[in-house]
Formats: C-alpha cells, structure tokens, sequence
C-alpha cells in the first residue's frame, strides 16, 4: 500500500511513521487537517496484524477529529495516533517515553490523549519528554466534581443535551418525564447518560455485555433489562447506542420503533448512507461525531482556560449544532449525517488566511 | 509497500508523509538516526513515478547521512527529504513556502539543505516559514573567500585532502607534482578538485559530458581531454570519480589501471561488495561518504559557529579519518567501505545517554 494514494488519504496534512528499536515502539501519527488548529487525538494501542491495518485504522481516526472538532467550533485540527502492539503484554514506560519523545519531535502540530490501549497514567508518562499530550490534569470538572482528566463525564453530558435537542425537534416535547429510551452499552458513558436521563424522569430500558453494569442500572436508576438482540427494536422513542460501532445497519435499521437515535458511541452507521435508510423510515438520527464531542470540548478548555463554566457552556451548545443540522436536513430533504459532515467542511475548509498556519509557526517564522 | 517493513526501512527513527493540495505538495522526509544531534541532509526535488520509488530514495539517501556525518565527527544525525515534482514544471514560490511550513511542524529533528532539484533560493523561501533549513547564508567561506551558502568548495577541498591521505598511504608520496590523475567529470566540485591538483602539480586527464566544461579544463589546467569510454581505464596513478554513481562496477572494476580511486561522486559503487573487489586487484578505494562530507562539514558550521579557520581544519581532519579506515583495512584485510561503515556504526550507535535526545527536547521536558 502507498500513502498518498492510500484509499483513506483524503489529503491528510502529514502522516508519521515512528519506530524505536531500543523500546520495539512502532507507532503511526497521522494529522488530517490542522487549519483550525493543532490536531488534538487520540493515542491508540492495539496489536494490529499488518501496518496496512494500523494505517488504516489511524487514517480513518485522524479524518474523524477534524470533522468533530470543527463541529465542536474548537480551534483545533484532526489526528490521531496508534502504537502498533498488544497494551497487555508490550506496554512499558520505557516505551511510552519513547512515544512522548516522538510527538516531541513533531513540534505541537500533534497533541496526544487517551484513547483505547492508553491510560492517563500512559499518558503522564509520555508527558515527561513533552509538553504536547492532553486529558493530564488533576482540576475541577465542568460539572464543579474533582477531575483526574477524564473526559467521559463531558462526553455523557454533552450526549444528554444533544438527546433533548434531538426529543425537542422530533418529539416536540422540552420535558422528559415518562420519555422512553433504550440505551445499549452502560459503561463510562452510557451508565452517566442513564444517570442524567433517570434524574430528568425518562424511562429505561438497558443492555450490556456486563451483567454487573446492568445490576448497577437496575438498581439505581430502576432499569428494565434487556438483551442484546431486544435492546434497539423496542417500542420506545429514543435509542441510544454507546456501545459498539456498526450498529445501525441494513439489518437493524428495518426493526427500529423509536424516532429518535441519539447516543455516544461512535461511528454508529455501518456505512456513510445509512443516514438516509434512517430518513426514509421517518427516525431522526443524531451524527454521532456531533453528539459525542463533550471529551474533546472538555480536553480543549483543559489546555486553554480550566474555567469549569466555560466548559459546560461550550457542552451545551451541541444542542445549538444539532438544531442547526436538523433545520438544514428538514429545509434540504437532506439525511442528518450527510448535512453534518457539510457543515464540519464549511468550518474547517474556509479559514481566513492568517489561520492557515501554527500560531507556534508564524512566532517563529515571524 | 509497507514503511515499517521496507527493504530499505533499516530502523529510520521516523518517516512523515507531507501533502498539501493547494499547491500541489507531496513530500517525505525521513529521519535515519538522531543519536548524535538534528538529522541534517538535502530535500531533493525529482518526478519519480510512484511513491514507492519516492520512498525508496529517500530511506536510502537519509541512511547514508547518517553515516557520513557520523564519519565527519559531525553533532548530526542523518537524514533526507524528497518533494516528488518535476523542478521545471512544478516549482512554485508556494509550493516551497509549503514545504517550509511542514518542517517547521517537524520541530527541528530535521533540517533541510540544497540539492539536486533545490536551489539556495529555493531554500531561503523554505525559510521564510521556518529554521530548519541551512545552507542559506552569505558568509565568508572557509576558504577566506566571500560564499553564497554553496557548500561545493569545501567538498572539493576535502576530496583533495581524502585524495592526498590516499596517495600517501597507497604510493608513500606527499608531493603531487607529476601525480597522473584522471577526473571523471568536472563540474561544480570536479572542477574545483582539478584547480586544486593543477596548482599542486598534478597532471590531469578530464572528461565531461559538456565540451565547454572540458575546454575549460584544458585552457585553464593543461588537462588532457579524453573520452567517457578512456576517463577510468587510463595508465594513471589515481582515478577520481566526480559525476555519476555506480561507476565501480562489475565491467569497470576489471579494466582499472590505476591504483587509487578517490573522487567526490555519491554511491561510487554500484553494489556494497565491490570495495571487495577493488581490494583484491590491490586497488585502494576511498569510501565516497567519507572523503565527500566536506559540504556538509561547511553546512553544520554554518549553523554553530560561522568560523572560516574551524571549517578548514574540521575538512582537514578528513584525512586523518581516511587514515586510521586505511591501516584499519590492512591489519584486518577487509575492504575499506566495509571498515568505514563499522566506524560509523560505532559512532552514531554508542552515545552516551543524555545525547538520546535533542537538547530541544530536553529543554521543553524538563
């Protein structure tokens, strides 16, 4: 395979290929678009089998990030990165350092933060051979609780607003009490998406692969349990998927009952046109790379102001986003996902020309 | 192709992909080694076919600078960047304004020089945007002469240096007057080369695929002009190839009469083993990456400290390097290129600990 005419390319600004034999690091940095800024992504660990798979995998990723953070209105750009190798069994410090040694090299056009295979701890390690890793620090989250830097909290609040927006224009309804909703996959997310549904009155429904996170959402927020294949062709008004990716499909779109999709996981359509199987059937879905942008907005106000307010402001105008894209799609005939992604690119693909470069670039060049 | 497992991939600490649309940019810079400081080599512009072939030359051209500055005692790591364009065609101001701002993102790990499809101004634009390009400075030459940025000269003194070390230990003489040299090529550094042997007594034969260059030769230094087919298999006492690569070659080897080949040409043999094969017909070759690191000698105190006498004597030191490869080549009787890749490999592989990173990074982690 090539990279610059890498099916998944889509003119990615610069992708990185690292290797450290002293460590056995062999890590992939790929930065899509960094005209809003410097691309803020994940840091990924998984025993790819090939680098074909970790290429793909980081290209996708990083093309992902700039479409949300554009979305988000945050002045960052997309990337992403991936270190080829099993968390289990290769991850050392030393190896971290060396990654963090890496990203040190590419001058802050990258910014590294957990993701699947990485902890905040992996993270903090990194962060001693360089400034530009992020979801670091012990504050005071958005919601005024103590922060290790996790950004699920923001991720699930952020996905509670953009399920009222979605009830809102769909349902026509502001109050939630007695509000049907299934939600598949209660894990860090999802258990605190189910936590703020259940204070706002809405009824659940609940499936996970763990019976123990399932006995937690039963117990506390009176959950009705249900399985795997029940959980998203209930007669309920919202689904909310935050779980695995795929899940709306040619198979599961035809069963859906509910009218509303709105949920955290992400890329939740198996393919691009999905979104318009969804449209015909008369079901509202809620771009789930829209819906899901608390972590990243959290993170951000994390490298920028720490003012807890701030953040949940900027949370809470994915309602705002989401409304914008729901009124477009009506006005256009137009599915929700396609108008989302237009919008991500009007965003990123015009930006006066004094952003074209690094703030840290111009001081140099200056 | 894959990167990590290329044929030519050989560990490279890091290889980054560059593609900007807007001008058309599509670039690789690789980073071979950086045990020993910033990885300082060319950024080639050529129209290669694929990026497989792009990728190709640029981990093979970065290895080699490893090596070579290694072997020149140089705080430098090695490395190579390629655009793939035709520099006729495709050059633009923006498309190197481009450029620079893409290693501006590398954060210095990499530093750009001229080279074959670049020009000093084509740099200096690079420049604009960032750092990390060199060779772009007036500046009084190592040589007391005004200089431009144009590294040819001190290349040119160096090889003369490289081929009076190997005179010296192949035929036990200091004074070149009568010495028959034979000069395959005589432009930029080739013409320098013969200006200096013609002033120390040499007797020249030259060859050059342009006439005026040879007619220049010949008013100037009473060369004798000869054909491309005569310019290696002439009865004189030291062939120095200064054009082509891969003229040491199975058909070549064999036809030789002279005993010292020393010229300032890039990858001289055409595969690693004929320096074994030079061995065993008693013909001593003087491995090209040694006794043509003179530019890049003159580029590094370009960046640190500008002192004409510093450089002269660090070219100079140039000789001693090719003596202690020679004797090393005799005791042990294997082949000098091999014993001038073991001395490098001893040197860029074997640094104390605090130099595993660049002094910016230990700056900004600490």
């Amino acid at each position: 395979m090539n990279v610059f005419s890498h099916p998944e390319f889509d003119n990615h600004e610069q992708v990185s290929f690292f290797c450290d034999p002293k460590t056995g690091l062999k890590a992939i940095v790929a930065v899509h678009n960094s005209s809003r800024g410097p691309a803020l992504g994940g840091c990924r660990m998984y025993p790819y089998a090939t680098d074909e798979e970790a290429l793909r995998d980081v290209l996708r990723l990083s093309r992902g990030m700039t479409y949300k953070s554009a979305l988000a209105n945050l002045d960052l750009g997309g990337g992403k990165s991936v270190i080829i190798g099993d968390p289990r069994k290769h991850k050392t410090e030393e190896l971290m350092e060396a990654m963090g040694r890496f990203l040190e090299t590419l001058g802050g056009s990258y910014i590294a933060a957990e993701d699947s295979g990485t902890s905040v701890a992996d993270l903090k390690i990194m962060g001693r051979q360089t400034s530009n890793v992020a979801g670091v620090s012990a504050r005071k989250g958005f919601d005024g609780n103590p922060s290790n830097g996790d950004p699920s909290p923001a991720t699930a609040y952020g996905t509670f607003v953009g399920l009222k927006a979605a009830v809102k224009h769909k349902l026509g309804r502001t109050d939630l009490t007695g509000l049907k909703v299934a939600v598949q996959g209660i894990g860090n997310v999802g258990y605190r998406l189910a936590r703020h549904l259940h204070e706002a009155g809405a009824k659940l429904w609940v499936y996970d692969i763990h019976q123990d996170q399932m006995d937690r959402a039963v117990e506390e927020f009176g959950a009705t349990p249900v399985s795997a294949e029940e959980i998203l062709t209930l007669p309920v008004d919202v689904v909310a998927p935050c779980a695995l990716g795929a899940v709306l499909n040619d198979q599961s779109i035809p069963k859906l009952k509910a009218t509303v999709v709105a949920g955290a996981a992400n890329n939740q359509l198996e393919h691009p046109h999905h979104d318009e199987a969804l449209m015909k059937r008369g079901i509202l879905y809620t771009p789930d790379f829209v819906i899901n942008a608390g972590g990243i907005i959290d993170v951000f106000h994390e490298r920028t102001d720490h003012d807890a307010d701030k953040v949940r402001a900027h949370v809470e105008s994915i309602g705002e986003t989401l409304e914008e894209i729901f009124t477009r799609s009506d006005r256009d005939g137009r599915p929700t996902g396609a108008i989302a992604n237009e919008l991500a690119e009007e965003r990123f693909q015009h930006i006066p020309a004094q952003k074209d470069q690094h703030p840290e670039s111009l001081a140099k060049a200056g």
